[in-house]
């Protein structure tokens, strides 16, 4: 997908929402669980009642994986029925991956070509020849690790090299990187001051923020220091949409969070103008 | 697996090598490609071919991924295959994962217990809480990746951050992760002088080798500096092994080559008694 086309999709939906698909049959409501494919089941449900107040979705790799085959075929599924019915719909593979450069080549072609994701989450630990080789994908979007929401982000990520923490000389470096027009970055809201600094490092680059919601992150703040004409941010929210209810009613119930959530982002995208 | 067994099986084949099984539908020999499972075949013909030279595999979870399913498929046919008839062997998902807590649950689980594997590589990004959800698990490894073998591992591990290099710090912080225990650390052979630092940090951890042969490391240089009076050392190999030959010789030139890994490394054990 083109950067164009993702705009164009937040100022048409007046949204900027991400939702996660972090599905996970221990939290899914029970009368899914006769269904042949309960992954599949639920996210197409979910997509169904939501896609209007979204323009992204983004599975957590993690959690189709530990199903083995069948989590690996529910998450196939689930990308099939995102590019067949909403092919606007911006694809998230939440999946943190990296390696070095035919390795990294592997898993671009398993995200971008295998799976048809339009974009896919990196861990920039082992630097330019390991995030290069997605960066080559045409349309495909390579979504750098910088700033995450976790305690343990610091660990390192706020330590100081050469004078500034980590995750800015994670920016500055990968700026230099070729195909870094392709980049975006992962911040935690849960630290929605640091968007200031880190706007004066990538002025541009569209953030995938995770942390709004059950991980307590403030829209509001998020936008006050993230948002930039061109809107540069997709807020994240799984869990607080996807098990808001586990009963009959949980598409609906789905809808409505993603909605209300839509209608705060109404609200900062019409302060654009 | 317990690591003594580990230590037991060294001293027993007179080896400490690591196959990587990083394989490739286009490097295979050609005649493998009408199996019903050319992948499992190829990995099966070196796995017979090579057990009794090496301790450990390492399949590249990218090169299996890169297939989708099929690819997954094979892979824990592999696993079922190694498990069945050599669960001696330490085996090895070279997956470099990482996420937050919860999602790193799901990650371990996925290798340790869907596929079995003894131990799993992790990036250290994101911290303790991203990493100490594998090392929960009782006999199973965390391998982390501290300094890598290639031409990126210059932008961000051998910075320095509180005055030390940072795959330095990640060394020293993660040794007081609760179950550090459970830790050995990927180093690049291509720096092994390196290793005589490394050593002071973590005199004891294994150390995960990569790049000895296609990438250029010698074997002695590594022993020098990283060896252990318990050897704290796996060596790995995978395309110097695997693609020796793509004739219908190439299980038996691969166990030939790997005989002369290992015949490299008994001179290297007997210097230690």
């Amino acid at each position: 997908m083109k950067i164009e086309d993702l705009i164009a999709q937040i100022h048409q939906k007046k949204s900027f929402l991400c939702v996660g698909l972090d599905t996970d049959l221990d939290k899914i409501p029970k009368h899914l669980l006769k269904e042949d494919d309960p992954i599949f089941a639920f996210n197409k449900a979910i997509i169904d009642a939501t896609h209007a107040y979204c323009v992204a979705y983004k599975p957590n790799i993690a959690f189709y994986e530990a199903y083995g085959l069948q989590g690996w075929r529910s998450l196939e599924r689930t990308m099939e029925y995102l590019n067949a019915n909403h092919p606007e719909i911006f694809t998230i593979a939440d999946a943190k991956r990296g390696d070095i450069g035919n390795t990294s080549t592997r898993y671009a072609k398993a995200f971008f070509e295998t799976m048809d994701f339009d974009s896919i989450t990196i861990a920039p630990y082992m630097g330019k020849d390991s995030v290069e080789p997605f960066l080559e994908f045409e349309d495909r979007h390579t979504i750098l690790l910088a700033l995450t929401s976790n305690q343990g982000a610091f660990d390192f990520q706020t330590k100081k090299v050469d004078g500034q923490e980590l995750y800015k000389e994670v920016l500055s470096v990968s700026k230099m990187y070729k195909g870094s027009e392709r980049l975006m970055y992962v911040v935690g809201a849960t630290k929605a001051t640091y968007l200031e600094d880190i706007r004066k490092i990538v002025p541009e680059n569209f953030l995938l923020v995770p942390g709004v919601g059950a991980q307590g992150g403030s829209l509001q703040e998020v936008c006050k220091y993230g948002i930039t004409k061109d809107v540069g941010l997709l807020v994240n929210s799984s869990r607080g949409i996807l098990y808001a209810s586990n009963e009959l009613d949980f598409a609906e119930i789905a809808a409505k969070k993603a909605k209300e959530i839509q209608q705060e982002m109404e609200i900062e995208l019409a302060k654009l103008k």
